[in-house]
């Protein structure tokens, strides 16, 4: 489970001379272990920090909570992996999360060699920094490897995109029943809601729910009790998390007919859709995708979009590289991106349709399963 | 908005000699400012760090980024209150939430006079501590603040209970559709679903939604998609976060008819959280309520059960006081506790039931409003 980010780690680690460091970025820890991180509400309650992942010398200890625990089973039993826990709820006691924690951790990474400390500093908490140096001789070297694993993070392995498929094969679901519950006299709520009950029997358990879900002349957002008229176009961009790994969508959907400005402006959407997704080649830079698709719309006297032409997608839901009009980075075999123009008139009409793409030497292959609801396809 | 809560921490912060501090535990950026925390996966994606809040010398500036902040609107308009935003997403460059983050700290919080700063160990990412003491005087001491706010935070103000009382209302609501959903066939899912939909619908927005759904013999824990057979009872613990306060609950209902043995079961644990509302007077022990509670329960021949007997709630699902064996905590005029006993025989059957108490001198009262559902009651 996840040995070649974890290869990929050490390999990294060992050219920069770090042979000991702390992750604590949620993204990266679920990256190197395949362990998700819990998502509801209030589920850290009684965790003493974020969960932790401290490296040595090849070797990858992972520290959770022990409430957190049934969802990394899997990842002690393998080479060079040790899943420590501490204890965070326990009624017999008043709560310690951030003592046990502290003491897990001191464990292990025991008295130190003077070596120098890797830390992502932007996520560990100062309170385990000091825990984590308490032990260690007095100046002893912290490195900040914020971002060390980012570019190491931008290719897919099978496994990883295993777990994308299976999300967007979920996500595929979640669609389907847009077209019934997309009608004049619904509200955005009860879109969101057919949404979320067959995103959720269809995996059989509760899931996280993002992102949009309104009537096109809102552009995107939040469900609320707005009611659909019979003009409406409605946006519906849903996400969620499988597994550790994020989908991300789109499609519009129509309470009637589209008229004869929302059907052209939703054939010139798929088209800047589909012009995009064959830019989306190895090697291509990003901000020449964006801006050629950006210029499809713009030329044809449609409004540009006040948002980027796609992004990254993986442990978060957007991550590098950005298809925006001043990014630098090049699109990669083994990357996965999401492309989504959109055509807006606030406050009159919108489109916006998306698709997930895996960059392959072969051609792009769409990941993302649901149709793109083009009027009279 | 929560002025009453910068004064508590005005004043203590006077009396231990802090001029300057920072506060970085989403619950105490809530309770001091009344500004919720985004609930939803993801919301973080363009932050550069935990919304934070300043302190100098009794005036408050809250940072947060500019995606969140209208939630905050009403903030800054206040006396000693500034609220600064940073950028977060921007389509027009690479992400620098991070950067622009610290750009911002650094402004706020000015060149130092050498005097000691507060910070929220805990929570203050180390990045940020570096960021905060760039600009100040070598060796400018930082003294731990963590854990400063939780006694100030025991007993509520009116604002806080009008927002608590708003969410058992809407929790009302989600308890009412629980008795024609719980029937045989019907999958835990189900009821889940039914209750969402009830709450986002009277609250006419998306809410998160916690704790547990489950047939009784499951004793609780997230909605599966479990049948529920007509011999079950069914536990709801509905919790969710209305204006950044928290909500909890419990209820059991039944597929058909409750058996001897469960109408036994609900008829005395329904007597002792009776009994434990009975007990929760100013000046009353945690641990005493709790082993008296316990007792009337194991006395009469039922199991213990394997949890908390209650729990403060208010910027956090699960706070201080802690009604469990070993808390040396009193109650206090002002506070609310959840209490919540039950009985579970693991495999078979369970009940539980569960009101929120404000503790007062004239007796406790009652925040939660749904019925207990006593069988033939």
């Amino acid at each position: 489970m996840h040995q070649e980010q974890r290869d990929r780690t050490h390999e990294l680690l060992r050219e920069r001379g770090i042979d000991r460091a702390i992750f604590a970025h949620p993204a990266n820890v679920t990256w190197l272990t395949g362990v998700p991180q819990p998502w509801r509400a209030g589920a850290d309650l009684y965790a003493g920090g974020p969960a932790l992942v401290w490296y040595e010398a090849g070797a990858f200890t992972l520290l959770l909570m022990d409430g957190h625990a049934g969802n990394a089973s899997e990842f002690g039993g393998q080479p060079n992996c040790v899943m420590t826990t501490y204890q965070g709820y326990a009624y017999q006691a008043q709560p310690a999360g951030v003592a046990n924690l502290a003491t897990a951790l001191n464990r292990v990474v025991g008295a130190g060699s003077g070596a120098p400390i890797g830390v992502e500093t932007q996520r560990l908490p100062v309170s385990l920094q000091q825990t984590l140096l308490a032990n260690q001789p007095v100046n002893t070297e912290v490195v900040s490897i914020d971002g060390w694993l980012d570019p190491l993070r931008l290719t897919r392995t099978a496994e990883e995109l295993d777990k994308m498929r299976e999300n967007f094969a979920l996500i595929d679901v979640a669609h389907s029943v847009c077209d019934e519950a997309v009608r004049p006299g619904n509200l955005e709520l009860d879109v969101w809601h057919a949404i979320h009950v067959a995103l959720q029997n269809s995996a059989e358990m509760t899931l996280p729910l993002g992102n949009d879900c309104t009537v096109g002349r809102r552009s995107g957002g939040p469900a609320l009790a707005v009611e659909i008229l019979p003009t409406d176009s409605f946006i519906v961009d849903l996400s969620t998390i499988w597994k550790g790994y994020w989908s991300d969508s789109c499609v519009t959907y129509y309470a009637t007919q589209p008229s004869p400005k929302q059907l052209a402006m939703h054939r010139v959407c798929a088209d800047a859709l589909d012009l995009a997704i064959s830019l989306a080649k190895p090697g291509a830079v990003c901000r020449e995708i964006d801006q050629t698709v950006r210029a499809f719309l713009t030329d044809q006297g449609f409004p540009p979009y006040p948002h980027h032409t796609g992004h990254g997608i993986g442990v978060l839901g957007h991550e590098a590289p950005r298809i925006t009009p001043h990014s630098d980075e090049r699109l990669q075999s083994g990357m996965v991106v999401m492309l989504e123009p959109g055509i807006y008139y606030p406050g009159e009409t919108g489109v916006r349709l998306e698709h997930a793409v895996l960059i392959g030497d072969a051609g792009p292959e769409i990941l993302s399963t649901y149709s793109l609801n083009i009027p009279g396809i």
